[in-house]
């Protein structure tokens, strides 16, 4: 069981740190700004949680093997850019999919573990699921690609909801979660769902800036 | 005179989360995004001032009825966006003041807590009144608007000066920098006050970038 | 040999104050925004090196000579901002190698003395070289410069792995990797070296984005 959370930690690390890398190498980054957005997507999200739910963000260094799978993972888009790009899009979506449930699972659990209140455990789900691409996107010089697309973080926020509800306390409550989450999300990506901008759709379309 | 501070708290908390959360709708963002501004504007510059002058970030979860009073002030905006873009804008900038001028206090108060220096006490009084909106102005791909218009950061910086030199220490000294802080900014506002760019204005208009 | 190093270091946090100052004038914000881009590159990147090496952020107010020294360089910028921007650009970058290769140093060591792998040392003396930097690019509204220009970082990281690897163990050693950074920074400065995109150059032209 630990040994399967492993895994899937490395496959979303993995297409985390691609996605990284692909927006750099889109804006025409050099080398070092390729690396450096795969691994600040891949890792970002879970140090802004540690330090807003009071673990320590150094953390991060005992989890050598991820680093190094995040950066054979940017490696490998360096030499094959043109492969991310085409057809390992389609594959990219769904690993990145599993990355989402996964840590969105990991990062509730941290927060329960501190016996946070529930905004917190909501929070951490959703920090550790897209705070990466959040953070990829400002040294992009983009705006967050979360804020305006898809249905991407709404499935984090209902992870942290089911988890700190404490309905998916089991083991097998843990697998339909992710399962569910991935399923939602690919699902939600194929149809392009969106949210609304307002609660008040459709009556709003002249605001200035 | 506890409950008269905790109930600046909540005008200044829902002010700062409304200009997030208004901030977002004029970028489109979707509804993730428009909580995700108003959270940010209203959490982040204490957030940034505990990492910063040592205080556990984490202080942010035993403040759950200031996180609430943030969401429901950011689901009033989603539901009647027009009422803040309008006639509510002239009182957003007075409650607005009343956050910028509680927070700055509050700020400082922490810093001499920690017998800090006085530059840590400015820094903490200005961080906790300004620093959400520039985490705001960053997630809206903007150049954060308190570098640019209008008096806002001073006074919070007079802030953190008076109670750092101690000029303010009994309760009666607070409320007069409190009030003070509050019309000095509105008057800025009103007035559009501006800080010159350099120290040698009016000679130097040939910049380039 | 201790007063050395801290004399390095003021010339290093004057030139690194003096590039966001200079940054935030050609932004065209006001007084505070220049003095907070100054005080930000200076001190970014160590802030959140600590963060993620597990050193307490509020380290930065021990060193209250180092933010004068800050403050006073962006007051010179003020006052004869044309200075900077036209002859002094030149000694500029000199002491900004020197606040690289001096901070990278000091960084990695940090690092070292915390007994965390190489991965971490790397990182540790890239941040406190660059951070600063990043930060200020991005609250100025631009794609960091350190992605795109010029090979900046890459000293940065060599000075971490001869660091972490111990190969410079004795004070002559870090003298030595010290003056080879300062030399290699300028050469590559003068030179306009670049690193490419990826690690397919030439066959990569037709990317959008």
């Amino acid at each position: 069981m630990e040994l399967s959370w492993e895994l899937l930690n490395f496959f979303g690390i993995a297409a985390f740190a691609v996605s990284g890398a692909l927006v750099a190498i889109k804006e025409r980054y050099d080398l070092f700004g390729v690396y450096v957005l795969g691994l600040v997507t891949a890792f970002g999200g879970g140090i802004i949680r540690n330090v807003l739910i009071g673990l320590p963000p150094s953390m991060l260094w005992n989890q050598k093997w991820l680093i190094y799978t995040a950066l054979i993972a940017v490696t490998v888009v360096c030499i094959f850019p043109r492969v991310w790009m085409g057809t390992g899009k389609k594959w990219l979506n769904f690993f990145d999919a599993i990355g989402l449930a996964a840590f969105s699972i990991q990062g509730a659990l941290h927060a329960v573990n501190k016996n946070l209140p529930l905004v917190a455990v909501v929070f951490a789900a959703v920090m550790t699921g897209i705070g990466g691409g959040i953070v990829r996107d400002v040294l992009a010089g983009r705006k967050p690609l979360v804020f305006r697309k898809e249905i991407y973080a709404l499935w984090s926020g209902l992870i942290g909801l089911v988890i700190g509800l404490g309905w998916a306390d089991s083991g097998t409550g843990m697998v339909i979660v992710f399962i569910l989450a991935v399923v939602l999300r690919m699902i939600s990506f194929l149809y392009d769902w969106r949210i609304p901008g307002t609660l008040c759709p459709g009556r709003f379309r002249d605001i200035g800036s």
